[in-house]
């Protein structure tokens, strides 16, 4: 058995959403058990997490950058690391905006700088761009909304869901995206705690 | 007068396109000259830059990063370096790669990076993602090819031209982003020489 | 005349202290004006700085990234997003850390990122990494905390404390550097306010 | 048994002795077994990395990036990424440069996104910054040049040569963080490894 914790801040409920298609995915492995939390719970339970194989962090991009909400929490947990209490384990990112790129790569390379300072292993989506898995190869208008990595990011699932709200947005495929995610980091959690000596 | 270079690698021609109308939109603006090289022809007379007020770079982004003939060229660039030869400046950057994202921001951050270590002053877009400009507000597509800043990038034109050539890509929105960003870069560099005591 | 404004977030004191070496540089300059805001206090008052020339913005770098504080401040400056209401102001940036890198290079450049989303022109350091102004080219110690740009950054200045407090940290060097930025800043806040048409 | 590849460019040298030093620490792994290449040798031969289990890259950083060679290499490498041959290979990456941050953290970043595209998993250094493991805590010069991890970098290894050539620079204590991040990436390796199921 391992355990997968997903850690996440949502202002108007797209990034919750995609929270929570990252834990169904990481469910759909066996052996896996997964918690879920907002960063508000979980900086108020900061040892709840001691015992997580994995933990995924996930939050809308606000003005280029990880969500203050997601930034305090990241302070609180700077209590586990200054016993580097979350070595070793396995992390991820996610994170939503409302357009395609809108600096989004900044919140998921923070988030994974964050991680190395614990000490994390960190794990991305593996997944190539979109159009290189459809057959839309001479459309400039690029893959649609339900295609799987719509904007092509390697570090974490990111959703693009424009001004709709939620529960329409994130798209299908941003929640497809997330699904996989999930799944990949947890088959990647088992794979490592059970090679341990 | 003020004096505009734009420096480019192109691979398969998109980036050249784009080069080509960043200039065009620099040309635009009263009293200022334009110039526009290669990287391979810059390298060979890095010293022509010396009288330009703004230098704006581009490339394509391969595998998350400046292409590597950019690099090159920073590198022989590194000569002007070591006198602060293009300190104060005006400095810029534009990408094109063949997804939304596809970590393109990447390329714009460290092409940023390498404007400061210049002592340059950089100048981003200035323009809103996509859809704040649009009526298409309910739409999970996002905007269309033709929209300006159709990915939401804020360091610099970002183009996505997905696995279509040139002359069709990149598209209508992406040229017409590179053109304004051109303008911009030219009015600003008019205004910061002007200002000279 | 031209305006000035610093914007800081202090944990511990360190960078309240750059803050006020930064403000004490910009002030040397003749014809600039300088204010000086804590995040708190410009949070509630974030329209003080609609006839800022220029906003220079400072905080601790806590876990890799800017402190939730100057986070939140971040997201209350959104409402000037919104109509661009910072555009073409200059920008600037400065941060302090307990450790010579300890991953502050991100603060920096995502501070960097957000002036682009505001469409502000990024002013750095333009000044040499300390040890190419110095005689002890050969010392593997590095250059001693009285150097002017002891790190070698370029986006801003980049405090080193240590676990020193105020008001022996930030040192002699880490002060110097912060005086030289907030008048390089002005400089140029001044020179391109000079050039409006 | 596991196989760990380092891949490294050297300009003068330094780089070099830290490509060894990581490899000797992985080589005091039981059950490892370590190749090294030059991205030169490294380009000729691209598939030799098939069977590596994990593959560690460093270089330089130049104006704020990974080397042009690095670079150039990366882009060879691409052939891998077209069929995904190298997801699920353990990463990691390291860098020297002539001051104590230099911008080398964009160096470290860079390699990281690149891993992320090629679905590999990242592993840093999982080392506190040099003053949490020393007694000199009230000293504003900082960790000496034998200090393990004497900038503070989370990412990988980071080295500050100034202008001291080899052997005599890196120093030990960046010498003895490369031996010690190899071991590390070594034993994670071997533990995702005998994992499989």
């Amino acid at each position: 058995m391992a355990k997968v914790a997903v850690i996440y801040h949502s202002g108007f409920g797209h990034t919750k959403r995609q929270a929570e298609a990252v834990a169904r995915g990481a469910e759909e492995v066996s052996d896996i058990e997964v918690v879920i939390y907002s960063v508000a719970e979980a900086g108020e339970d900061i040892d709840v997490f001691d015992d997580a194989d994995a933990i995924i962090f996930g939050c809308p991009t606000y003005m280029g950058n990880v969500s203050a909400d997601m930034k305090k929490f990241q302070e609180i947990a700077a209590s586990k690391w200054f016993s580097m209490g979350w070595k070793d384990k396995i992390a991820g990112a996610f994170t939503n905006s409302s357009s395609f790129s809108g600096d989004k790569m900044n919140t998921l390379s923070s988030i994974m700088i964050n991680a190395m300072q614990h000490g994390m292993i960190y794990v991305g989506t593996a997944m190539f761009p979109a159009p290189n898995e459809t057959d839309a190869l001479e459309n400039l208008e690029g893959p649609s909304s339900n295609a799987l990595n719509r904007v092509g990011s390697s570090m974490g699932p990111a959703a693009s869901s424009f001004q709709v709200n939620p529960p329409q947005a994130p798209g299908a495929g941003d929640i497809a995206t997330a699904e996989a995610y999930g799944q990949r980091v947890a088959n990647i959690t088992l794979q490592f705690k059970r090679g341990r000596g």
